[in-house]
């Protein structure tokens, strides 16, 4: 079945995965050889698509789509198409391809709208190669910190040396911030990278909202003495403390405030002998929530939650945090529209919030933002085993054609 | 201040803690040259307190102290000298100490009893050199399985040549084993390893039963994930499993079947990253009980437990045995007359059983078993901070020493 968008969009992909900075396997890092390749490639189909396109300062492709009169504020397409190491082909990159076929289904038809479309692959938002992520957003949105230039990856080599010599220049990054009032919005088509829409059997949905994250270590301390001599009501065993902790974890996040999640994802036990009781556990909490006074909630719910039962367990509690990320909530008014072509194609419209963080955490403090959420096999993603299908593909490039031709901006 | 027993047990054990094979910390390795060296002192300790004593083809130091008459059985007394690495000084040693100490006693009094005295220096309890263990008490109870002289330590040296080289003779093992009817019993006095006897504020304590031991390992397999992206019900989190799996170990063996202690000693989560949901947890499960069917029936229920567990989360769970060893009953009529003699002197006689394992494991193929316990700082043993008081040590050679002097033989 050839399929008005879907099938382009999908051969497309499979020529961008093979832009890759690792033979057998797709690793595309920042301002690496693949990246390079993949930015020729992107900037040769977005002249196709009838756009002025160019390679920018801090090694973005933008390709500019002219309104039907001068002088027209943009709304910003786009997505990355940095990818992590062994990634899968539609993280990112689906973003970048199905907005440059949206616009070249106007150019083909010979449609201009009452807006300047800008179409934007972002090179870094995975933050894989160097310790800074977003560069390429926060260039755009005016908030690029030149000192992130003098960070290094594994090899040594600063983000300075490798944006030189990719082509690009650091001199010229503050030049890159758009204007706010030339901006309307940015709005982004990602794969979901979780279950929801699969388990909803539903091909798209539309994002309410960026979530917010916080991370915290939790350092367990009771005591470790011998399996076999201690008896069970005189022990302080710092597992079977993090064990009700991380049930409570489970507990809080279950079926309370909408969209809030709350992982332990990695724990340890020591000495971790099966026959010593341990005295140390060491755990991560990662809770992230589309609102924040909802995640902050739950982090004091569960600190003191953590608190209680350590003291009645008699070990020490210490929890300490290592991340926080505010929220960012989608705009109202592109949310609604993304929602109403979502109906006009024949689909329930579904709102649910992105768990994982896009390139619009930067770009909201340029202008307001909103994603489509694209289903994607098993909620899997930063695997090879990623994948979404040419059907789903098609109606993510048709409800976002329709977005962009009835866009109604606001007042 | 000066104890008839107690400030020279110390004394002793100081001394034979000076036999190490590392400098700076105390590991008297079964048939190294500082295991040698402890056999010969303790031998020489046994000739001063009227024993015939000798150092015997597998290691151990055997001293024979006669009895009124000839041809008597023989009580055997004892305990092992070899450690663990960085081991405490008190583990083992004072039993073999406390023992020739109570038959110095007799001897300096001129006392003799209506049946031998056989005091065992065991050379291989903590089975840290080689894969097999007992070795000692295994020789003397007639069960030594010559096919383990095969086996090689880290450096790969057979037990063979080990033994060789200190000076025993592989070829008269099977003439170690005692006979049945020649044997009365076996009596052990060792530290607690536990925090029961400083619990209750008592200096020593009858053992009841050397507990059997069954250890298993649990893998957990459920779902990973992305820790922002899978909504809490859609989940299939492992280390949430398996947390309540911890928890249902705990609760089962709380307050339940006396003696019963269930621990999950080590755990792991894998892939193990902060924002990834858990796909696979393993974790390892030691149950001990001086009751056999309390300890199956605990197991049989955990299985259940954990089955029914991963099954409401729709995880998978599969349980593997690794270790499993009976228990050891101590004989009733020895464990009323110990229990008896430390009544007389003054201190409340508290049953409980021994968590670890001990020389009576081997010893109960030839013949009834008990043991004295003594009151150890806050439980801890195979560690330097191991410690006990002189006072202690003075209480449990008085009570052994009145034990044997009353021994009542069964009809």
């Amino acid at each position: 079945m050839t399929l008005p968008f879907g099938t382009r969009v999908m051969d497309r992909l499979d020529t961008l995965a093979g832009f890759t900075d690792e033979p057998g396997r797709l690793t595309r890092l920042y301002l690496s050889p693949a990246h390079k390749a993949a930015a020729l490639q992107v900037r040769q189909w977005m002249a196709e698509a009838g756009m002025a396109a160019a390679i920018d300062a801090i090694g973005n492709v933008a390709g500019r789509y002219e309104a039907a009169e001068p002088g027209r504020p943009a709304l910003l397409l786009g997505s990355h198409i940095d990818t992590v190491r062994d990634a899968g082909r539609y993280d990112g990159n689906l973003g970048v391809v199905a907005a440059i076929e949206a616009v070249a289904e106007l150019h083909r038809r010979g449609e201009r709208l009452p807006y300047v479309i800008e179409v934007i692959a972002f090179g870094d938002e995975e933050g894989v190669r160097f310790p800074t992520t977003l560069s390429g957003s926060r260039a755009i949105a005016g908030t690029f910190d030149p000192a992130s230039l003098a960070s290094r990856d594994a090899e040594g080599t600063s983000l300075e040396q490798a944006l030189r010599s990719f082509g690009g220049d650091p001199a010229a990054i503050p030049a890159l911030a758009r204007r706010r009032e030339r901006v309307l919005g940015y709005v982004e088509l990602h794969i979901e990278q979780g279950p929801v829409l699969e388990s909803l059997n539903l091909p798209v949905g539309v994002v309410t909202a960026i979530n917010g994250a916080s991370r915290f270590t939790i350092e367990v301390t009771g005591t470790a003495g011998h399996a076999g001599t201690v008896p069970m009501d005189l022990r302080q065993d710092a597992l079977a403390a993090a064990a009700e902790m991380i049930l409570a974890v489970e507990r809080r996040a279950k079926g309370a405030e909408p969209g809030l999640v709350a992982t332990v994802g990695r724990i340890e036990a020591r000495p971790g002998a099966p026959n010593v009781i341990p005295g140390q556990v060491a755990f991560t909490l990662d809770v992230r929530a589309p609102a924040d006074q909802d995640r902050h909630k739950a982090v004091e719910d569960l600190a003191a939650a953590f608190a209680t039962c350590a003291a009645r367990r008699r070990v020490r509690m210490k929890l300490d945090k290592t991340y926080d990320e505010p929220a960012v909530t989608c705009a109202p008014w592109l949310v609604g529209q993304l929602a109403a072509a979502v109906e006009r194609a024949g689909v329930r419209p579904h709102l649910l919030p992105s768990g994982a963080g896009h390139d619009g955490l930067a770009m909201v403090a340029l202008c307001d933002v909103a994603m489509l959420f694209v289903r994607c096999a098993g909620g899997i993603s930063h695997n090879p085993a990623e994948a979404i299908t040419a059907e789903d593909a098609d109606v993510a490039v048709a409800v976002l054609l329709d977005f962009l031709r009835r866009l109604a901006l606001p007042a």
